[in-house]
Formats: C-alpha cells, structure tokens, sequence
C-alpha cells in the first residue's frame, strides 16, 4: 500500500480531467487567437472552462478572471503591479501583509523592499491566524494594499476573509487574498465578501500544475505582468495554454460541485486521523481548532522527534507526508508557521502536515495511523531529547537527531 | 482534406509527447520539491529532460536553462529584470531593440519607455533583416540591453546573431536574442556565438502551450520576474510543471535530431509551394531571400487582394493561414514587417504567411496550391483596387473589398 497524505503541496490530476484535455495536444491545437478554424475550434471548451470557474467562485459578469501559469505568477502580479501602478506612479508606498504567508507573496514582498517600499508582516495569534482588528490599526493612508492568504497552507487555518474586506473596503485600500488553499476545499463566494483580488492554482484541486488564475473584482486596471500580444484583453500575454485551461475549469466544477458533502466525507476521515493519532501517541499536539481549518489538513507536533525524521519513516512506509509547505520542504528549516504561533525552536522542528483528498480511503487513514504510531515510537526511542521525557534505550541515543 | 500551414503560430503536439508527458498527470503527481518518494518519483525525468534541452542548444554545465511559462514570460523575464538590476539599481537606461520584434519584446518595452527607460527601436532593412553594423553605432556607455530575434515569426527571416553578438560582447553590453522562432527549426548553438539570454518556445517544435524556457549564459545574475519558493535554484518559482518540462525536452529532442535532414525535407515542399504560387499567380512577390528564412516560412504579398479576404477563402477550404503573427490576427492591422521593410500600405495589408511542418505532405502542399490561386482569383475578380491592374467583372466589384 502507498498512501499520499501531502495534497496541500499538490494533487493528483483526476483521470477526468486528463480526458478534458487531451483533445487539444493533438487535434484541437490551433492557436485560439488564429482566425482559421484550426484556431477557432477550441473556443467553445475555453469559454465553458471560463464559465466553470465563474462560476465556482460566483464570480459576476463585471469581473475579470484570467488565467496565469500558477498561483506564484498571480501573487507576482498582483504585488507587482500595484508597486507600478500605486507606489511608482501614485502617493502610497506600504503593504500589509502576514508572516505566514507563501513564500510567493513573501519574497516577492522582499523584492519589494528593496525598492523602497514598507512593507508590514502582521503576525498570527496562538490560534494561527491574523486577527483582523489588529490589521485595521496598521493601514494609513499610504497603504496601497492588503495581501491575507483565505487558508494557510501549513496550518490549514482560514483567515477571517470577509473582515479583513470589509475594513479595506471601509479604508479605500486594495485587497488580495491567496485563495490557493481555499478554492476548492472550502465554499468560496466572491460576492458574499468583498476582495479586489483572488490567486488561484489547479494543481490544488487535482487540476495540471502549471495554470492558475487571478480574480479581479469588477474588471478594475491592473499593469500586466506578462506584457505582449494582447491575449487574454491585454491583461497576460502568451499563447493560451488550452490543454490545462480546459482541465483547470473541469476540476474546479469536479471540486466544488456539492462541495459541502465532499468536506463532510473528507472532515470526517480527517477527524479520524487526528483524534486517533492525538489519542494513540502521548506528547502530541495540532495546531489550530478543527472548525477553523480546512477540512483536509492536520499539522501535528510530535515532542521530541523532528519533522524530517518522521518524513524519511513514512517515506519508508510509502506514505508521502511534509513538515510544511513543499516549496520550503528541500531546506530544513524550522515550520515558520509553528514559530509563528509562538512554539519555541526545538517544537517547530517536529511539525508534520497530513493533507487528505477526495481520493483518501478509510483503509489508508488505518494504514497511516499503524505507521506514524510505529515510527513516533521508533524515533523516540533514538531521540536525545525525547529522552527527558522517556528514557531511551542504551546506546542508540544520538546527539544530533534533534537539532 | 484540411491542412494546417501556421506553424509559425503553434504546432500539433506530437503524438510521442503526449505520450511521454501522460504517466506525470495521474501516476507520478508528486510535487517534485516535496522529500518523499511521490515527490522524487519525477527526477529521473526531469533530470533528462533539462538534458534534452541543454544538448538541442549545446549549452555548456555553466549555462542555466529555466523553464518558464512561455516565451511571454522569458521575454518579459529579461528585459523586466535588466531594467531592476542595471536601470533601477545602476547607472544605465538605455535598451536597444527592433522594429520587428514579437508583441511580447515591443509591449514591454513600451512598459520600460513609460517608466523612463530609453528605447532605441531599429527598422530592418528591405530583406527584413537588421543591420549589426547600424546596431553597434546606436550602442552607447548607457546601453544595458540589445534584444534582437534570432528569426522573424512573419517572414522567417533570421538575423544576423553572431555578428550582433560579437558586438555586444566588444561593447560590454548584454545580449538577448529572442529564439522562438529558431529553435527546434535551425541549428542553434549558444556555444558557436555569443548570447547572455534565449527565449524559447515549446509549442512552437511540437511541445505544449504554456511552457518556455530562457537560456541564461555562465548563470549569471538576473533578478527573477516570479519570487517565490526557490525552486530552480530561486530563478522562477511555482510549482514545476511535469508533465510540459517532460513534454518540452521530448520536443526539442525530436525536433534537433538529424535536423538538416528535417531542415531540408521540409525546405523541399517550402521551395516547391513557394514557387508555384509565384509562378501561378501574376503580381505576386515574397519577402526575404530564401536562403536567409527559416525553411518552413513564406510570406507573400499578393497585389489587389486584402490578407483577411484571402484567410477566409483559405478557411473555407480548411486551409488554416495567417496573416502574420497569430497574437495580433485577431486585429486586422498591416503586417507591421511589410511596413518596416518599406511596402506601402495597400500592400501591407496583403501579406499571407504559410508556415510548414515536418509533418506537412505533399499531398497538402498540392491542394494549398490549387486553392490559394483559385482564391486569389475569385477575391481579385471582385477586388476595387486589383481592377486598376485587372478589369472586374460586372458587378461584382465592391467598394470595401479592399480598404
Ligand atoms: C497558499 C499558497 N499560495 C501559493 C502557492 C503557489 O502555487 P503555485 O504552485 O501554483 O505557484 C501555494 C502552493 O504551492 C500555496 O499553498
Ligand atoms: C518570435 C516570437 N517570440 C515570442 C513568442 C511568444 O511565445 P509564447 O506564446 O510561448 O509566449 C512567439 C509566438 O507566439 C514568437 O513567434
């Protein structure tokens, strides 16, 4: 058995939406913006897939959704262009942001630094979340924007959204959410808040990686990022990936259609992982409260045995698992969302994220807490640290496997 | 029959891509910056398409090669960043580049003029080609940038690279050759001259829409256009695209291998279509000499009768055409080229390009043959301005046939 338990860094692209698009590699692969026919036959499935993504999101005709090649590109652009149109070219020169934010807003609001730009990284409460009043208390009137991610991708926490738009609203500052953790998991209505900007990523609802979006509220002016032939009404340029257009609007209508019976079957096996997990294995905690988070995601603190330790055990159990976000999962770092919410060094080394899908089975959540109760085990009985807690077996200590 | 000649604008994917692009949507999903073995399960594939690529271009281990998500955004990529690190943080402001470039080269830097950058736009010459000699003197101490096109998208023709980069090198000033129209159609070898940046293009060598790359010599700095979660090396965030890198180095494998043999097969069908339509058709001339064009690409002009006129009799007979690039063919402007190289305007309006592939017949080339002549004499027979050449029927002469 292999059980995939890492679907907050990536999904499986459902077999339906590889037969949405396989039609235009081959057959359908004019060029949508060609006159001729070869150009033109895709037309109908690109509009369907715009509609299916209107939709999903209960986007408005007046509002602009267009296509970008991941999530990264539509947090780039957003910050970006609003450096170009708002600070280069206007009076603001600040940006709120959070600490907890994907790196793709983060370092592009580094970037920003650099330029001169202030920008503010609001911190998170226990609870893992920004605390929407606080936020209020650092706009000014120099403040050309808000970027607050809906859902964490670590923690799984939704952010209070439609507080935080109302006060931007309320203040005449732009807002951005990073939907990415949210489209698709969680019910997602663009009219019931107010957000001036959404960034979105297929491969987060088991759509292709390489395509995403980003929602622009009431078609408002926004300088491209992509410059160049117009595509898309001049908003991002390059010749349309239809294959994965067509295969992000079918797996976001796979996703959110009966989205609310889709996260009960999900919360419930979610439910089950963690109160087993928490119950089997003392010195254990999660993060965040249940009701507050996406329903797929646990991050789980495991005293005395580092994250990376317990990744390379399930690993050997074919179990795919991570200690926070994928993008960060080649360096070591300490769970910068774990520090976040005030654990000291040594805890936000042993956090491990288990995200489930639609596609998680019953059996594999059984699977998986057979194996992650073996491996807490196994690690603690070689951990130096642990070892204050519980004794550990003469001569298998060893110094460096908590760090 | 139908038959595709605008392969300038996109191309079929190949069959053999698809296939080898197949097993990274469902199978091997993992996020391949994730540890486990979901995660590492795509390396081996990665790993040999960035092969791939480095050997169709004879790029030596010091060269990076990025994937991007398109030319767009390898073009964008440059001349964004070139304007950051050597404009905004030095101490020039100056960027030269041609009259003839892609939309996605032109409207950036329309972007950099509006933000104080001085752009010198050099015309081509009647061939259609730049003159490197005329480039060197518009070269000065606040020169950051050249970005010349190794070869035209309108008319094919290729430009002189390795002189253009000879001078840049003497000059100290960097170089960037837009190759999207070269590579994977011509021998292109990043070590045999002298670049500091390539775009390319996937889709346009039988791999997908939506994925490109920049070739970026002895990896030297160049701020990134997407900051993120450093992947590749924290030259382009966002979650890698599989299955198009996958796709992408199959392609351009395909693409390169033996590709004179390629180069003079298609060549052949290129000659003999091109010849036939001159001698067919009475006041009918192309642009470019042949031995100076990529071998698939012809570009004629044809007296009296309207570009659009003749794709849509084309389109009528499945022949897909163009009128020059496909970004701009849903606007029925002159062909910007035939202006730069001097044709008034009636006849800038008159240009069709026929782009063959290595899959094009010759079975195809006969039928395009018989139905660009029969439609350009029913468009003539109906045309104002071909009247002053040639009576019209009775009749059927209308005013707004030609504009
Ligand atoms: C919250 C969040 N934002 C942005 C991204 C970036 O998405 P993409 O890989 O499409 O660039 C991710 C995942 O990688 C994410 O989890
Ligand atoms: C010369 C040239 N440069 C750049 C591009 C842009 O390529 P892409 O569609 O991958 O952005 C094209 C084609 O569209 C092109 O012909």
């Amino acid at each position: 058995m292999q059980v995939y338990m890492d679907n907050n860094a990536t999904t499986m692209v459902d077999p339906a939406v590889v037969e949405a698009m396989l039609p235009f590699f081959s057959e359908q692969y004019g060029n949508p913006n060609s006159l001729h026919k070869f150009g033109t036959a895709s037309h109908p499935a690109i509009a369907r897939a715009i509609d299916q993504v209107y939709a999903a999101i209960n986007a408005s005709d007046d509002d602009d959704i267009v296509f970008t090649s991941c999530a990264t590109e539509s947090n780039n652009w957003v910050l970006k262009a609003v450096w170009v149109d708002k600070i280069l070219h206007g009076e603001k020169n600040h940006i709120i942001t959070t600490e907890v934010e994907h790196p793709s807003v983060l370092s592009t609001c580094k970037f920003l630094e650099e330029q001169g730009v202030n920008v503010t990284y609001l911190p998170v409460n226990e609870q893992g979340v920004v605390d929407a009043q606080m936020l209020r208390s650092f706009i000014t009137e120099k403040t050309a924007l808000v970027s607050v991610m809906w859902a964490n991708n670590e923690t799984g926490m939704i952010f209070p959204i439609k507080e935080i738009g109302e006060i931007c609203k309320e203040k005449g500052v732009l807002f951005h959410t990073d939907g990415v953790q949210a489209v698709g998991k969680i019910p997602v209505d663009v009219q019931a808040l107010h957000v001036d900007f959404m960034s979105m990523s297929a491969h987060k609802f088991h759509g292709p990686k390489g395509i995403g979006a980003l929602y622009i509220k009431g078609g408002q002016a926004l300088s491209p990022l992509l410059n160049g032939g117009e595509h898309m009404g001049g908003r991002r340029s390059g010749t349309l990936n239809v294959p994965y257009i067509v295969g992000m609007g079918k797996a976001l209508e796979m996703a959110t259609e009966n989205i609310e019976a889709k996260m009960a079957t999900i919360r419930a096996k979610r439910d089950r992982l963690e109160d087993a997990l928490l119950k089997l294995i003392p010195d254990t905690f999660t993060v965040g409260e249940r009701d507050h988070r996406t329903p797929n995601t646990i991050l789980i603190s495991i005293r005395g045995v580092e994250g990376e330790g317990m990744l390379w055990d399930l690993n050997n159990a074919a179990i795919g698992a991570s200690t926070g976000s994928a993008c960060a999962s080649e360096d070591l770092e300490a769970n910068t969302v774990m520090l976040a919410i005030g654990a000291d060094h040594e805890l936000a080394h042993t956090g491990i994220r288990l995200s489930l899908s639609r596609y998680t089975t019953d059996e594999e959540v059984d699977y998986v807490i057979d194996h992650f109760k073996s491996a807490v085990e196994r690690l603690r009985s070689i951990s130096s640290s642990y070892a204050k807690v519980k004794p550990t077996p003469g001569g298998e200590a060893t110094e460096c496997a908590v760090h």
